[in-house]
Parts: structure tokens; C-alpha cells; sequence
């Protein structure tokens, strides 16, 4: 009964001990990757499409934290169609992991024309019930910004 | 045979599902103000105590990612008795969590006499082997930063 009792455990835990830790990276750092480069082309639905209900948002051009998807749709719409990068370089992502929540981490240097922005980033990945892993945090930071 | 199963279940997936959520929210911002109230006073080790071997970090003053204990505290030696803030508002804290990872994030405003700075933070605490809760990534960034 003893053995039976495991099995249900590594059932019940699921999907996440079935991927090893680096395919479970590969996984994160594509999902990160596809949104993004749907932004760099003016295009917000890649991170609104992968964000949960419950995502929790920061950046620099706001007051302060933004609590929900429908509150992010709204703010991310004047930035549909107004955004255009021409390439970027996500540096050193790396990903935390347990069973079933995912952190990425990384540096972003963003090139447009003559402009060169540097950001931090740190998004948390949580596993849905259907199985999609979705972003419930989000957190934009300039590296190094120049202060008045 | 099924009960029993089940019942393995509850046990191995352990500390959180017996903690209720209100619970482990007051616990995981215990931590933090606790660490924050030492930092006010000139001692990181409060939160040098509650990282993980694996923590990463960012704020603003830094080119890049810091990656693990030893170079987060080689990072604060400097800050061990610079520091003094008078008084914090932690505003809006929320937790969200599975079950051995927890994603504190808040606004701050920490006053020290006439100055004023405000903060956006992200911590993503995970429960390690022997139960206790630890930081694995802080992410500071500076509120509307006023850019040149």
C-alpha cells in the first residue's frame, strides 16, 4: 500500500517533477521571450494573454502597484500599436523553480535607432489549473536611472 | 485504500495547506517588516539572515543582477551602520502564494527628516527543507524616479 500511496503523491504533484529543470527554464524563458518580441512590435496581448487574473504589476511611470488583469489591459492600451524596438538582448535569465510557481529574472538592454534602454526584470510564473503556466507578477525597473 | 492515499497526500504537501492563507500573508510580512525594521537602523543582517543561498537581487543602484548570498552580503557590507531611517509606510502588501512559495509585493515610503524616497518591492519567499521561510529574490526599484 506503501508504494501505492507514493505513486498518488508524484500524481498528485504533477506536472512540474515530470519536467526536468532545465526544460521547465527553456519553457519560462520562451514564454518571456514570445511577449516580449510581440511588445517590441507594438503588440501588449503577449503578456496580457499569459498574465492571470491576479497579476500584480510595477514599472516606473506609475504611482504605484497595479493589482489585476483588467487594471493592466487598460493601462497597456495606449501602448498598442505606439511601441516599436528594434532588437534587445535578455541578459543572464535565469529561473527559480518549485512545483508549481517560477521565478525569471534577467537584464534587458532594448536598442531603438539611437536609444539604448536598460531594465531589471523579475516575473513569476504560477501553473494554472488547465496546466499554462501564467505571470502573477511583474516588475519593470530601469537599471540605474539617470536621477535628477 | 483511497482515504489513506488521500491523507498522504495532505501530509506530504505539508506546511502550507495546514496554514490558511491569512496566516501565511501575516507570517511572510512579519518577516519582512522585521528585517526592514532592522535595515532602518543600520543592520542588513536582517535580511542577510532570511535569504537563501540561491538569493537574486536588483535595485537601482546596480549595473546588473546580484546572484547568491555571498555576493548580496559583500554588497551590504557598506550599508551596515550608514543607514538610519526615521519612520515607513508599507502600503498595499500582498501575498500571493502556492504552497512552499510565497510572492510578497508593496509600496514604501520610508521618511529620514526632511527627505522623502518611495519604493516599489517585489520578494518571492520559498519554504526551505527544515520549514522555515527564505528569500530567494528582492527586488527593489525606485517610485516614478525623477530622470534626467
Amino acid at each position: 500500500m506503501k508504494i501505492i500511496c507514493l505513486l498518488s503523491v508524484v500524481f498528485f504533484s504533477g506536472v512540474v517533477y515530470s519536467m526536468d529543470k532545465d526544460s521547465l527554464s527553456a519553457k519560462i524563458i520562451g514564454l518571456e521571450r514570445a511577449a516580449l518580441e510581440r511588445w517590441n512590435n507594438g503588440d501588449p496581448s503577449g503578456f496580457l494573454e499569459i498574465s492571470a487574473k491576479d497579476v500584480v504589476y510595477f514599472d516606473p511611470f506609475l504611482e504605484k502597484r497595479i493589482d489585476g488583469l483588467d487594471s493592466l489591459t487598460k493601462y497597456y492600451a495606449p501602448a498598442r500599436g505606439a511601441i516599436h524596438v528594434d532588437r534587445y538582448e535578455m541578459i543572464n535569465p535565469k529561473v527559480q523553480a518549485v512545483e508549481n510557481m517560477a521565478v525569471l529574472t534577467f537584464n534587458l538592454i532594448s536598442y531603438t535607432g539611437e536609444n539604448v534602454h536598460r531594465w531589471n526584470c523579475t516575473e513569476v510564473y504560477r501553473i494554472e489549473a488547465d496546466g499554462s503556466w501564467k505571470i502573477i507578477q511583474t516588475h519593470w525597473s530601469l537599471t540605474k536611472p539617470n536621477l535628477k
